[in-house]
């Protein structure tokens, strides 16, 4: 039986959506405590994660309330890590498959994600850096590693699909409103690609798929993450298309 | 029981050592075989792995040679990935402890070597952009994740000690010949920091314990690293101490 378990999180943070996500398959009972990323508490650094990151988690030790943080209890940082924390407390959620080769499929998925698909989503949006073949490109890859139908590695959602889908939810929510350091008017001609284009019809179903849960519908609030991003990139310099 | 495995790998790759060492540690029975990464074999990338790195693994099919590769074994990748199924592959081996909160933090802990530990390493020695400090900041960043006693996590041998023995030991050998990118006269004098500086009394006392286990001595050949080091660095331009 788990103990007393305080997630640390904040709604725009697609780190801290991987564990809600998973928080959320497994049926898990637990408080939250939403952390303002942009003015955040005295005691989170010290008392909590000293990277002054979200997400964390205080695992354990005596139930107190979320912002008196006891230093009694375990704390636990990085996203992919508590992925696997999660999916270790709720083996019966089947987080992870049993098969020791699935696994490491998950954890190949993973690490795609990590490798591939997060820096072309961040240098085409967040830095502009990228282009859009680059970004439909880490599409391709991660499309390549998708068995013919269902979620990342079979039938069964796994914490291979909460690594990717809250960077995908926040991509088409940022290309949708135009919002990002593309050239001005790119994005929905973007998601467009994204959506419609032959070349990615297996992961067009994917996304249809790992969106329509009930974990990410109760998790995601595609408002919150428009108003997050447009004032982020308020007041950056883009190029026009 | 778990079924035929081969290992493709390369002596000189730290990456590669992680998961010999894990499966000496499980005390598993596998096939061997030696990549010369400067000759890699035709057949490697298109039948083993696309991305033409070792380490990888060929799982379960037909007993084959290894340089036949079989379509029917299943190919996996990435040397974390790799560490997580030797574990999963042998659990009486216990490469990862049973308690959630301590595989955490095991994973926590390559985190670290991953994302602070290994670039310190080869800012300093391969690429040159690094420096003294950094490096030594780096095992303090790993010291201070280190319990009072034993090896990662607690008394018990784990994966996270395969995710960085290999690269401390690299580097030791590096620097003892003076064979890297800093300085030329450097080395010797940074080994000898690390070895005795009474900041870094913790982690002396750790590499010690990691770098005597049999499961290190029987697979860490430091003459081959030398002479492959050596070859590395004979044409580069490196500043006079």
């Amino acid at each position: 039986m788990p103990e007393t378990l305080t997630l640390y999180t904040a709604k725009i943070c697609p780190y801290a959506h991987r564990v809600e996500l998973a928080l959320a398959e497994a049926k898990a009972e637990y408080k939250r405590f939403d952390v303002d990323l942009g003015n955040k508490p005295e005691w989170y650094a010290p008392k909590v994660n000293p990277a002054s990151k979200v997400p964390a988690v205080a695992y354990g030790g005596p139930d107190v309330p979320p912002d008196q943080p006891s230093p009694n209890s375990t704390k636990i940082a990085e996203s992919l890590v508590l992925l696997e924390f999660v999916a270790d407390l709720y083996p019966s959620a089947k987080l992870l498959p049993e098969d020791p080769v699935l696994r490491a499929k998950v954890r190949f998925f993973i690490d795609a994600v990590s490798n591939k698909f997060n820096p072309a989503y961040f240098s085409y949006v967040i830095t502009g850096k990228g282009n859009q073949e680059g970004l439909i490109q880490a599409f391709k890859d991660i499309q390549v590693l998708l068995p013919e139908t269902g979620f990342a590695v079979g039938n069964e959602w796994s914490i291979a699909d909460a690594s990717i889908t809250p960077f995908i939810a926040r991509l088409f929510v940022a290309l949708e409103n135009d919002l990002g350091a593309y050239a001005v008017g790119e994005g929905p001609k973007t998601l467009e690609l994204i959506k419609t284009s032959p070349e990615l019809k297996r992961i067009q179903t994917y996304i249809q798929d790992v969106t329509t849960r009930p974990s990410f519908t109760s998790t995601f609030d595609p408002e919150l993450i428009k108003t997050g991003l447009t004032k982020r990139f308020a007041n950056i310099t883009r190029a026009s298309s």
